[in-house]
């Protein structure tokens, strides 16, 4: 029987011109952190699942991921998140190195989804951190880098927005505002989340099971119905919380000095989930209604390193995929053609006798910095064009037992139709063919 | 109890500076592929079991991949090496895309090793392939690669050796001289393959147990005595095999008019075991002598499409592992000092006020294409240029109440030690100071 040609369920293959637009997107992506000055890091495909039980819930180890004994009894899985393996590596190395700690990486991950437009069992997903105490700035610099990114892909606040809220102000509102315990707060973070997502009249329903107080139900619907800064500022005056504010407004009034007011937009119902977190969350949003997804989410964290026993050491990051950034990419119509590959010179020869000096004209042309396709074969003179454009080649060239034995070949450029010939002792020229 | 902080036995953490030099290793590779015109690929981390099991011997299957059950009960393993992934890849398409096909992936792989010098259970691996009809010179274009790749990390032929052969003159000197069975022939391939690695008694001990015929031992026995490409040509030349041997004569000469001569030996015994190869068979060594080693290997093959039922589709291609070549680059001291991340301008404020102008700078810098660290947050003057030469960074600048207040800032130069005022309004004046 014949071997199945398809990928494992929920992963991809990319051919060269899906590669040319993986490459495009990562591209981009080093091109933003570096700008920045975050430094790149890579880690293992396989960590211990204690790693991941300790850090996340017991849902993405149960159903989410990909674990296995070893053959040495370890219990392993392939990496479905960054997050606990740079926590892992910063708790080896904070002590030591200067602060902040700025780091990036764009790993293969695995989880294990049911397949649909957007979510994959593979995916490769763009990992920006900032460890060390830095204040509120360290949280701007990740939303100024973030919108640096998609302004690099040409995308602006038509496009896309950053939904964005704070956990201390969340806080405040359950535990100072409301007065609940911890478990109905547990609910109540569950709730939030999917705030967006149900009916209301399944809104009201689940806010109703929990029999809060007249009072704290008034002030969660209140909460909720909050739609953009201004309103929350107002709102926590008003409950006498406005000095505990200050913090978010003060990264508000910043991000508005700086460009970024057109881009985030205050969301109440941004928590997310049981993370982590403990700063500001956010979420980037494609503003396309019939395409509205998360493409990126992350926050501010208290601790990662608590679970290597380790001193506190603060930060912010967020993770963004590259299975929705690429559909929001083509959607808006933002990707460039990638389709076909790009070659400066298709170096064809018409004898046999020819076949080493076309090698070594393709090596002397490769040497000037330019991408040479060499034939490889004889080619017939009328195909010659025909597969120059097929491999995408600007300029071709052709070499004969004439130009052979007179020390010189024919360069075609495919765009203006121009030919010259070009002496083997004059290779400049084609330089300067090929540079224009 | 604390968590390990060390990666899963047998992989890498990559820091900042080990991760820029696996870039500084895979951006040569993928400036030497693109070079010569080959396109890029990626394939799933993840492929069944069954594609393996079809396309290598049993011993990579029962103790080297890490396989398991999925959820779904599909018998899947993490990629161990890329051809069958590759070949699956190309039996997809290969009817419809124009050939020569010229494809090249840098992806991690697994196998379940020992863990030991130039031997991880996590590596990368460079590999690159030409499928489609081209003879001879899809081969010769293949060790052009290498060499090129090679010299671009600035290796000579003091450094390096490509060893070569050729499966069609092992078959030639098996079967029709030595006219053994089939399988005499298979442990032969073993006792060729393990050879050099055994001493001189162990290796007589090993031809005489498989009771050869005198004449054959004596053949193999010459065989393996060949030091170079003439012994070889005459050998076959006195056994009446000249003419079978045209082809990789032809290899011979033309590598030799390309340049290649000096990296080039006959070795008879490189014949990549009981792979699937079937043109010729190479390996790249190190020529330090405290160091040798296979830095690669790879060879041309029949028809890697068989087991998809896939009409034939010869090619020829290699594989090449970030380990050993990372410790070979090192060794021959071929390795740049990557120590230290490389920042164009260090952004620091010394008032509070500062803070957002500073962000506003910074990302200014960035649009101009300079790499540009904010400090995020106040930073004592006399703490600024220390932290400047930690971070990598070649020019600082300084942004204090009066600067803010007057509309500039101080940058300087840390190599030269020069300064200079800038006004906001004249950031044209820093980009020229940046590019110098």
């Amino acid at each position: 029987m014949a071997l199945n040609k398809k990928p494992y369920k929920g992963t991809r293959d990319f051919f060269p011109a899906d590669k040319r637009v993986q490459d495009y997107i990562f591209n981009k992506m080093r091109s933003s952190a570096e700008a920045f000055a975050f430094e790149g890091y890579e880690g293992p495909m396989l960590e211990e699942v204690a790693l991941y039980k300790a850090k996340s819930g017991e849902e993405l180890i149960n159903e989410q991921i990909y674990s296995f004994e070893d053959r040495g009894n370890r219990f392993v899985a392939i990496r479905p998140e960054m997050t606990p393996t740079v926590a892992r590596m910063v708790a080896q190395v904070h002590r030591e190195i200067p602060k902040p700690i700025k780091w990036y990486s764009i790993p293969n991950l695995m989880r294990y989804e049911k397949p649909q437009r957007g979510r994959l069992r593979e995916h490769w997903q763009f990992n920006c951190d900032i460890f060390g105490e830095v204040g509120r700035s360290s949280e701007i610099e990740i939303l100024q880098l973030i919108t640096h990114l998609f302004n690099s892909f040409g995308a602006n606040s038509e496009h896309f927005e950053i939904l964005i809220n704070d956990r201390e102000i969340v806080n405040i509102v359950f535990n100072d505002l409301m007065k609940i315990d911890e478990e109905t707060s547990y609910k109540l973070y569950k709730i939030v989340d999917k705030a967006k997502k149900v009916k209301p009249e399944g809104l009201e329903k689940m806010i109703s099971e929990l029999n809060l107080s007249s009072e704290a139900e008034a002030i969660f619907k209140k909460y909720l119905s909050l739609q953009n800064f201004e309103e929350l500022f107002s709102f926590l005056e008003e409950k006498g919380y406005g000095e505990k504010s200050n913090g978010f407004k003060e990264l508000f009034q910043i991000t508005s000095e700086i460009g970024l007011k057109d881009y985030l937009v205050y969301d109440p119902t941004i928590v997310r989930g049981l993370d982590y977190y403990t700063g500001i969350v956010f979420e980037v949003f494609d503003k396309n209604p019939e395409n509205r997804r998360a493409l990126c989410g992350g926050g501010a964290y208290a601790n990662l390193l608590q679970i290597f026993n380790e001193n506190p050491v603060p930060g912010v990051g967020f993770g963004l995929g590259d299975v929705t950034l690429t559909d929001f990419l083509i959607t808006h119509k933002l990707m460039p053609d990638l389709s076909k590959n790009e070659v400066d010179l298709y170096l064809t020869f018409q004898s046999d006798r020819a076949v080493a000096k076309n090698f070594e004209l393709a090596n002397k042309v490769r040497e000037m910095g330019f991408k040479s396709l060499n034939s490889l074969e004889t080619i017939k003179f009328k195909k010659v064009f025909s597969n120059a454009d097929k491999f995408g080649a600007r300029f071709v060239s052709i070499l004969g037992d004439k130009e052979l034995d007179e020390g010189f070949f024919q360069v075609k450029n495919l765009a203006t139709k121009e030919s010259f010939d070009i002496k083997f002792s004059e290779l400049d020229k084609l330089r300067e063919l090929l540079n224009a």
